[in-house]
């Protein structure tokens, strides 16, 4: 038979990974990483967006099975990438569980969203970036489903205002809020924007695209108005949120890119209810 | 009069940018950048994708102006976002010297290309990323147009194959290829697929996504058959671009992730018509 | 009293950070993060090494203490960046948590380490660099202490070079092994390089800065007579580490860098004493 | 012979790099890129600072040579590595030329260089990192050699200032020079330091790594009073240096990472003398 026929008959390529392993230890995940696709995020309140994402997608792997047929993953990745949403995340990590036939089930996906925002005094629109992220695990028919969200804000130091006889350093910060999903209550509406909106308003003032010389004048004024250090976005954030029964879990991570230092400060805070 | 009246009447906040500066110097450019902006590119052969940009837009400021109003350049993206393509990126630029009232406009644009690529012997299709570049400068009439690609292919080491019994290290590289295109040509069809075309045959084997077991042994065998080091993939793609008439001037970067080193080989050469 | 007298005469100046905070919420940590310092770092040894970290420090926050002193922690790195080791790491972290008067400390240094590497056949030697990470916690006298690397590996598809009549791809991966140090042994010995050998032994290949020819010859076919998956890599590094008595728990993630592909293959396992 | 004595014999493996290549087709560069290797750096004032840097090394490649022998650049760095300097680059491009029998050769080494700073009120010290380049070409007698520094700084926004009734938007930027040395004047002083203090002067205030509150207090008025857009900051850097004989050329590239924004506002200029 010549090479050419091989090729075409796959069933007579041995199956390497389908041995059994030197060494029985079970893996926790084996997968693909660093793998960027075009998707469509389809958000609860109806909307969807085109976007890119870095994908991981794994597996665990059991102590007698040598290894994971990566190609399976990029395969699904392509069946899902026009079809992305929290709610349906279950169904991608169920599909993927059964393409693998694997007792567990993983998957990554970051990308930005570009939400409209409006600037605060003309009204002028223009997309601002969050960086997304969705994360699950699915055993059995136990899930786990993580959402964070990186959201871009201004900060204006409390310390600096009040020791100076005029102005006080300001910087871009951004709030990173990563809340575990309630599995039972996760089919409700919580969603990127939820995070979103408690991001800005824990910091001395949201982060436009564009904003026009009055709406300048507005944002330099609220954030003189609204001092916070990271310690206090972070307790903001998470009274904020700590209420919502859908979350079980949540964590902070506010960060401020000190405009008088090249190095960052930053707060964490975590919640369980 | 109100703060809230002198928020809604921009005319009469002071027009800072529009004052002399103090140093009477011209600027080459002034603008923004790092500006993410989800776009939609039309190419050439009528296809439209959506994707992520990383924009940077700026002007010419003469010496007796001391800046730019920085939110037009993002109301501009923002109106063009939907549109962008090499055949009206002059209009673009146009737009933009137009609205700040500039002598030069220039706009580069980085984004990934999602190429449908289909693996050589099952013909599974998915996608494979295309780091690519669109930028453009704009003088009175006179325009230049530069488009780059950055081609993630397999290269196989001509010297480790002669040299061993048997096996050869082969890695992943990439490909960089920056044309600048000719003005009086540049309507014709010339676009980013010619590129990759011609960086994937000068490499020992293209990159896919996905790959069955037949595909992987194509691939695998394909490069062992075409040995290349970086400074062969360099002089093959130079020699298949160089004769095009639509290209003035070509540079190619090509990087080779040397898998026996943690460091990168490369080679680089330019041409001009 | 002039401004310039009140600068000279700190007492003066209000304390913002000793206020109580609005919200009663206790921080997990408070500090300042990404700080770049040149570090001297000492090895078990006896070898001292001089690199550049990014450096991470932090203290908790009680519910009734509104924000952290930053330049405190910047002071603590300037006076210990030339004495930076393991075993003295407690120290710090005692040092940073009297001098914030808080329950709790944590760091993390990350830094390259220039180990030298003689090519196997030659012997011609020249540095490799590792990633190395130091990261420490205290609570009262309670301990924890974790070291990492990421080590640059090659490794050769099992089944790749099973089902080709020739070659076998193989890349560049990066074998991750994290381990927190049994608080009792921790005395002892276990240094970075512990885990650097182990992550080489269990890859196809180690990598090297120089290979002469005959060395490149070795190692193309060292690689090609041990292929090794990353689930083969992974279980690997976990059965040489699992049994040393000074880990309490080891976390090991290796990536390959696909030559065939755009994308990434990783696997991880975790154990625990 | 056995496959052992070969190894010892590297005269008798085949050198392809030798050979001639397919295409005759010049190389502008071939050789190694994204190299890190610890260096020690040594300046003008006497002063030495150990530190890491990112080297790339490369000769040109005649149309009638195949390839570069790799090996030999890494070699010349470990051979250099503790003696870099501007003034003894010539000759490591000289002995880089030398060892590859090349007509070009080119370096470039990218490292941060640690520069004490004293807080202004209280004279607290530590290091602030500048990312600094040096850059060099020779082609036989014929030197070209550049210097960049990229200085972190803080502006603050004259707009924003004059608009709002407190307060001003601030942020961190960076300011990056890079100047061409004129071949003749370059063995005299011209140095990093020159080039950051006229960073720091046209930013609205320099940046520390520690500031007790007297010199928050300070760092914030400073900032207050000495407003500036990245034109201004542009122009200003331009004033300060282009009348040093030792610069052939210079580029000045100002980043204001904007508070108000995700994205950056960014002008540049060129001179030439």
């Amino acid at each position: 038979m010549t090479a050419a026929a091989v090729q075409t008959i796959p069933g007579l390529l041995p199956d390497i990974q389908a041995e059994a392993p030197q060494l029985p230890i079970a893996l926790d995940e084996a997968g693909i990483s660093d793998l960027r696709y075009p998707i469509t995020v389809h958000l609860t309140d109806g909307s969807h967006h085109h976007t890119v994402a870095n994908v991981s997608l794994s597996v665990s792997v059991a102590a007698d099975s040598r290894g994971v047929h990566m190609s399976r993953l990029v395969e699904l990745i392509h069946d899902w990438h026009r079809r992305i949403s929290v709610l349906r995340f279950a169904d991608l990590l169920a599909d993927l569980a059964g393409r693998l036939d694997s007792d567990s089930a993983y998957g990554t996906l970051r990308f930005p969203l570009f939400l409209e925002r409006s600037a605060p005094v003309t009204g002028v629109g223009a997309y601002v970036p969050i960086d997304c992220v969705i994360r699950g695990g699915l055993t059995g028919s136990e899930l786990t489903c993580a959402l964070s969200v990186r959201v871009p804000v201004q900060s204006l130091c409390p310390c600096s205002r009040e020791i100076s006889d005029y102005g006080a350093h300001n910087q871009r910060g951004s709030v990173e809020i990563a809340v575990d999903l309630d599995p039972v209550a996760h089919t409700t509406a919580l969603d990127f924007e939820t995070l979103v909106v408690a991001a800005e308003q824990a910091a001395s003032a949201p982060i436009f695209s564009v904003l026009k010389r009055p709406d300048e004048r507005h944002v330099t004024m609220r954030a003189y108005e609204n001092p916070a250090f990271v310690e206090d976005i972070t307790r903001s954030v998470a009274d904020l949120l700590r209420k919502d029964t859908r979350i079980r879990s949540g964590h902070v991570h506010v960060v401020n890119e000190e405009s008088i230092h090249s190095h960052n400060a930053y707060a964490t805070t975590t919640w369980r209810r």
